[in-house]
């Protein structure tokens, strides 16, 4: 049931529903009742904070190249090709809007998560490594800024070159 | 009628009428026809964008204090004080979700204009500065990520420690 609940909001999204997207709408495209809908989520915007907190999780492998470097620019570089699609910018728009702090939280997924455990193995290493927060700011604070604030998402490229303003030298 | 207008979103998001910000509502609290707002703005998302553009543009003055990292760091923590405000979340959010590009956009304001001043000014003196891009991905990147996404926007002092990053030594 979940799964076709998931997959009647991101098909709802993606026909630019906007305003459009309600408990109601979704029930009748996934073929179950809004009453079980209600119960479940409660509202339209824990839905879809649902929906983010599936689609942001796990969806951007935590590669193992070797070094730090080579980690984050990996993993930048598909975090950027991850935010450009259409798609996704659509549901942490209808998220940010309708979701609230839990629903804008949901758009990171375990993005965070992911950093830290790069990070963890490359101190395991015995290597030297910036903290969590602030590699989060340097890497994931523009490329989320650009994705969603400039309509132009930022190239894998870019976003490459982002890990070595972080990481100079 | 324009700021009557304005000041009815306003004061609707404060009271968190959620999906409740339609037209209609905006008209009865503003005491105008809701014809008269759909032939102005068309929707509630371009109405919406018209507010944050508004809101955003010339909030937050333009510093003077002689150096590149002076203005940078006084214009930081400004704009990390005003998006703290939950008044100003709560318009983006709203924005972010009935607006699409163009209201994204509007949440931008006038502030890579300012970025683009300052830097200006410092080229004038002779000194040297990254470019307009790069700033804004250092610092506006975290200041928006952090306020939108975590739900713990950055302190005044966190911001001004962001220009330190940007221009080190």
């Amino acid at each position: 049931m979940r799964a076709a609940v998931h997959r009647a909001v991101e098909e709802l999204l993606a026909e630019e529903v906007g305003d459009g997207l309600t408990i109601p709408a979704v029930a009748a495209r996934a073929g179950v009742h809004a009453t079980t809908l209600y119960r479940r989520w409660g509202s339209v915007g824990e839905l879809l904070a649902d929906v983010a907190t599936s689609r942001f999780s796990g969806d951007v492998v935590v590669p193992d190249t070797g070094s730090l470097r080579g980690d984050l620019q990996r993993w930048a570089a598909d975090v950027a090709t991850d935010l450009a699609d259409p798609d996704v910018l659509a549901l942490m728009r209808a998220t940010l809007g309708a979701g609230g702090e839990q629903g804008a939280c949901a758009c990171r997924g375990d993005r965070e998560d992911q950093l830290a455990a790069m990070i963890e193995r490359e101190k395991a290493r015995g290597g030297t490594a910036p903290t969590v927060e602030r590699t989060a700011d340097a890497l994931l604070g523009p490329l989320y800024y650009r994705a969603i604030f400039t309509g132009e998402p930022g190239s894998p490229d870019w976003a490459r070159g982002l890990v070595d303003l972080l990481l100079p030298g």
